[in-house]
């Protein structure tokens, strides 16, 4: 055997640091997003005035109208040219049809930093804090932007919208106090489309979260995870989410996988229990992502994920998928979409895309029409995805730094789902492609198919069939008239 | 609407032609190994004498003696270097934890071919007929092949080892044919580790088998399935295996995934309750792939097709699981054993290996002996595979076109397995790497941790521990030391 | 050392075999393509009718008429929606930005093979075998294709126009006699946008042809391209292909890279020498593959062939980009072609796209209208493509059988690029996005600009300009705002 | 046109924020890798001690030894199993074919950062601050971890050794600070490999350095390379290194691809004049990478960067290969060593390695021997690499915490090395595969192959030949065999 004493003698040591350690830990959270040193100050440009508490006045985006519908032929960048909201299309509002959300972390708490980088976005409202003052400056800002936009919803992480105490509990109260503040400014009209624990940044989570080797951290994130639902359901959320952030390996060779899959399934079950403890209605979510942060990430794709929740029998869970997750593991975002709605476990669209030559999650703004027409078809199939919703889990390209990107980028990404909408309508009016469809399955619309289908056909009925009909007659599949129909409705 | 009647009248003309064509596949079937027109004639050279009848006589592999152990320091191409038939690791002789088995199709019928050439292969047994006469001399050298590399078992689809008929009754007369030879052959130890239906090579078969769009093919392929599992039983065989060849997509545009995945379900039903009423005792195996032939297979890997097994309770069947398919999947070899074992379904390795950067199905004979070793800890786990095995799922390279070339292959392949099963003991009987991870998850050898494990610590629970022992201590993961052990085993 | 003696002895028994080996693929050549036996005969369905000869009467597309462009509200799958050879765009006519080509190979010899699976495709005209008979009856419906399409280019490889003699005088008898058939069917108007030689195929090359570990299969391969040059020249063609196929290796342990690429420059040099003396003034042009069917094609990309031609001074060749190869090797089409283009260097396009979860060769129709309009935004930066074109190397995939569906591919390939023209030419007019990038660089439209350019700033007088003006000035990069303008043209 | 004027509104209103962004800018620079609020203290425990400037006393690591060789049957973590730096390897010390180095900026610089989350990682030695005397601090440390190791070279980037200052010029000196105690540490015997310049974590640098869009980063960067490599010349570097971080493009919507490849060339230029003016005979290096942090780097692979350098004539420059960047662009590290090497480039090795499921930079350290084996191969027949070496570009996992986890990671890296370069010398010495190889070739030592080779064979010559010749003679490619040779030597 290895002589492990020499490494162990070393850990100890270095466990004589621990307090420390935990010490640096604390104070990391309070300022984990302080990249500079200035002082809190009332950053009064941009038109902004500041009140006698130094606090923020006016508009935060004074440049920046209402944005409105002005058709196909408008180039106002800010402007919908083919989002109507009211707008009905096979039955129903545009705007219920699509259901949008602005992602609180990217729009709000997206500094531009990537593994090479430093952050590159310093927008007029930040002051360099990671303050409450600041927490709830940032969330006046996000209703501002939600008002123009026009869309009703958004979602956050805990730890997005509030900073961490020094205890657990501090913690917590910091963000009840900015929830008090979004509640207020929510209004009558906004909800959050779902909340969810940020169970991944903190150094606490880096062997995972419900699966990490600590019991501790198990405990610490049931905890974490118990208060983001009592907000998200307090402040009116439709959803729940659970992303793995770091529920997955690195390597296998430390890795004893069954528990932690084991520990995985107990952690849901009692966020289940606790749902209904507290009278949430929403649905609970659940995101595939194949891997990033992690080498291997568990719930790696939309099977993958309901093979998890089929054998611990936690069927009340639902999915959220996210397009560019889905490009990762190797499926089109239209197939994992499919896979979840088949199995009717599609709950919530994580609406972005990645790169097809790039291996890691670039979370850009969807704005390939024909991806968006079949996302579409899929949510048409699904009849709509309430209560959940398109999700904007994108984020500005790291060298997009004036305010009004943020603007165009969700504009873009609103007008290629509504124009992906309309797209789909109009194949589905057409009806070319569906009965292309069905056409091919016709021989199964019999009574032998109807056997088969009843699970009535067994092998020495059909091995007669077979035999008694010889070479059975097999018709082109249609691949390119298919493309031609699907292009032409673009 | 689309006005495809133009198309439809076309595809009706061509539909008069179905006879025609109908003739020209069955014909097909008969030749489809044609590729040159030399007469069935008697190959004497290499040494073999032709009988009266034209048959081959003497060995098939003058030149190669009884493969034999020689041990690490051999330097002989034909020999054994790390695997020993007889010699125990672990408390089970090498045999039985390695229970090998030669893939008649690649060994026997695999030609070198390949989407840019054609054939390389001539092995001097073959005429350059696909007549029963050919079928039976390639079985006799299929034998004397196992008999020289001293492995016990093989696999075969029943396109493999004999001809299509006009029929599918003269087709099935035809394998029963062969099938009794290869009986014969056998004699008391050697027996088919599985049979499986080749149910993708015929033009039939190019939308699929039980999820084909045309209910004719659907009735053929469980005549088939029904003829092979058949066959299977009466040769002794161990187990059953399906790999959905064109169970997938081209595309989702005209796909209805949906109904093709109820088709497979029932088509597998019919199929476990077959066995039941022929009375074969043999696994029955499901092979993940994720892509190729088609864009997109519906046993994508072994979570995607547990899912599907549970969805539509079909729990009685296994995986067999091949490397080369893992890791188009986007997982490492031995993440999609360990995903199998864990879920209690791994039945059978495919061995073999993919070229890192290549993006399709290379069936490289296994030569890393670092992946080998990961096999290994894997099927050690499992406590074996019996009544599983190792299948060499894997082909000489095309431009390899010497006749030892087939031994040579073998012997690497199952010497690096060989080593991988000595690494493997090595590293337990060590037990350092087993001691790290079991220390990583210790905390959760508690009471605490019980009652987790038990489901019993709901989330105000957890939440009060949480705010009682503050921030979580978290050990470093270690992944060098462990990578530094385990590479010292190697 | 390994005794490889045993294994030496192998081999020379082996290749007392090298006769009949040799005897088996001369006549294999003769007969590749029978995949049945069925005699030839005069195929009389689909209303053709037999002369006295069998020779086939009548047209061979009797169901489809002269295509003829009827904009994008038809939906008459056999009409061009956008396409309108005549219209002229950007100062140009259609046809002439696009020169369209279709391929002989997998038009008129795709079969619809694949490593899984048997031919699919018995188009009417077919009879089976690979007679000269034949090869004109086919070389007649081609030409029928490219007039009812209304296409004057097409492309071939010496081996799909003509069958394999027993002896390479045969073989090029053969070609002769087919060619002078061609060249009679091309009249005034048709004429080859290439032609190539076929240097894959056959077992001989498995090594490779120019790069073969074989001397007598390098002279070989001189031999059938000097006659492939001869007989493009012949033709009237307007440039000549080398595409690499088998110039790449399956594993360096066996490989002397370098030694093999001397070879190919060589060989190259040799070719370029041949084409002068032989009068032709065609463009050479090389095509790009990452991989397939080697593991590694020393033409990986654009960059790495030209890097090669620089190094053995072979600047007059210029570059065929692929798309799907493009995507196959890590890059966007237009990246590969922006390479092409910016090293003056880009000759052809074989258009054509991949699927983007798919790691190999699928040489699909191009059916996304955003690819197109980048691929035809650096085909107008190029100022079109003459001498070369746009060579649809796509098939119709295997499960398309019906023969309308060739020409529904081909329709939708063009019209998808007339799309992408009408678009990119959109943008130029409107003119938005090249201001968008101009403004963008313009700090180096100054006067230091202008001495960086001209390679007269050095590091002494940049570090003086920097230190004086402090911390430079940044700009948003407006990737989003790019987006929006591109997607709204399309 | 698209009425932009409203977004150059948004633009100018933001601009006016420069003057603040800018401030910001410099402050964060001074206080980037500030993530906690600690003052700077004195870190005592792990017996360090703290002289009366707070200046940290005694061994930075003090429960580590100077490491020692103890062979392959070691247990020992903190020793050598088969790198022995006297020992002599095909004539050569093991030390001077392998001349490693440490790079300062994953050891010492290493946060454990990563997208999703914070760092991990505490070193006892650091304080939480950026100041200079951290900067010295951590030098010191530097040398004693080289020295406990027994390695002579370190890599470092200039900004990571010291800190931003407020205007270069401040920021220059505090390098000239730094650099003058690593001077006096480095004593006799320690050397830079090679210095470079961090031209990518400043936002200033985010659309590229030599290719941003904006003159005043080019300027700086040029002024950041000068002094960059007056450093290193001063502290007797060895080579000089460019890595483009950001010079590439994120879409090509936005980017004049041929002028910044224009800039970089007149950028790589004028550094090789200013090399010549300081009297620096170090190598000037490229180091290719594919993507990350952009979606396309210029110097993509090894075959690109060498096209890169042909064109614009900058053939002085060699190229630093590092294994995980040449996997990333789908080529094996083997194949970029040997494209650089047979074209006369290769000058270092950035050794480390990805995961081969993953599809960004790991930067793990190499631990595959096979691996290991195939890279001392190419460094063997390149007569190794002075004055390049072996730089560790790898880093502890995120979860790698224990101080000692430093040590494991970099005797795992030299062990796999060293392994390596023993099973090469055992192949060489062996001589096997090299015979199998230039066997492959012999049909080339002949007349005709060496006219073949001179260039002296012209298509009619070998026309003539291939006639007279008939069908050439192809031999077995034994990639199984030289598989199973190279396997062997592991």
């Amino acid at each position: 055997m290895w002589h492990l004493m020499g490494s162990v003698r070393i850990i100890v040591t270095h466990k004589s640091m621990a307090g420390r350690i935990l010490l640096l830990v604390l104070f990391m959270n309070a300022v984990f997003f302080i990249v500079n040193a200035v002082p809190e100050t009332c950053p009064a440009d941009l038109g902004g005035k500041c009140g006698e508490d130094g606090e923020w006045e006016g508009e935060f985006f004074p440049g920046v109208p209402k944005i409105k519908y002005e058709g196909p032929s408008s180039k106002n960048p800010l402007s919908y040219k083919w989002y109507n909201a009211e707008e009905v299309i096979l039955g129903k509002k545009m705007k219920d049809w699509l259901r949008f959300s602005v992602a609180f972390w990217h729009t709000f708490r997206g500094t531009g930093a990537d593994p090479f980088g430093a952050p590159t976005k310093y927008w007029p409202w930040e002051d360099g804090t990671n303050s409450i003052a600041m927490a709830k400056r940032r969330m006046r800002a996000n209703f501002e932007f939600l008002s123009k936009l026009g869309v009703d919803r958004w979602c956050f992480h805990d730890r997005d919208i509030a900073p961490d105490g020094k205890t657990l509990k501090e913690t917590n109260s910091n963000l009840d106090e900015v929830v008090a503040l979004a509640k207020e400014l929510q209004g009558d009209k906004i909800r959050p489309l779902w909340g969810t624990a940020q169970l991944f940044m903190h150094p606490r989570y880096m062997h995972g979260a419900a699966t990490s080797s600590e019991l501790g951290v198990y405990a610490y994130a049931a905890a974490q995870v118990k208060k983001a639902m009592e907000v998200t359901h307090y402040l009116g959320g439709e959803n729940y989410v659970f992303w793995g952030g770091r529920e997955g390996y690195q390597t296998l060779l430390n890795t004893d996988m069954e528990r932690e899959l084991d520990h995985m399934a107990k952690f849901l079950e009692a966020a289940a229990a606790y749902k209904k403890k507290i009278g949430f209605n929403g649905t609970l979510l659940i995101e595939p992502k194949p891997q990033e942060p992690t080498k291997h990430q568990y719930d790696w794709d939309a099977a993958t994920t309901l093979n998890f929740l089929r054998k611990y029998g936690l069927l009340e869970f639902k999915l959220n998928i996210e397009c560019n997750h889905a490009t990762l593991s190797g499926h089109s975002c239209h197939h994992d979409l499919e896979t979840a709605r088949i199995n009717g476990m599609l709950g919530n669209i994580d609406a972005n895309t990645g790169d097809p030559q790039v291996g890691w999650d670039t979370d850009q703004f969807l704005t390939d029409v024909g991806e968006a027409t079949m996302v579409m078809i899929s949510v048409i199939r699904n009849g709509g995805l309430a209560p959940g919703g398109f999700n904007f889990d994108a984020k500005l390209r790291r060298e997009s730094t004036d305010v009004e990107d943020l603007f165009i980028a969700h504009i873009s990404g609103m007008d290629t789902l509504a124009r992906g909408l309309r797209n789909a309508a109009k194949l589905i009016e057409d009806g070319s492609l569906a009965e292309l469809v069905s056409k091919r399955y016709s021989s199964f619309d019999t009574e032998l198919g109807a056997q088969i289908e009843a699970g009535k056909a067994d092998f020495e009925m059909l091995e007669k069939k077979a035999m008694e009909w010889g070479e059975p007659k097999v018709a082109s599949a249609k691949q390119e008239l298919a493309e031609m129909i699907f292009q032409s409705a673009l």
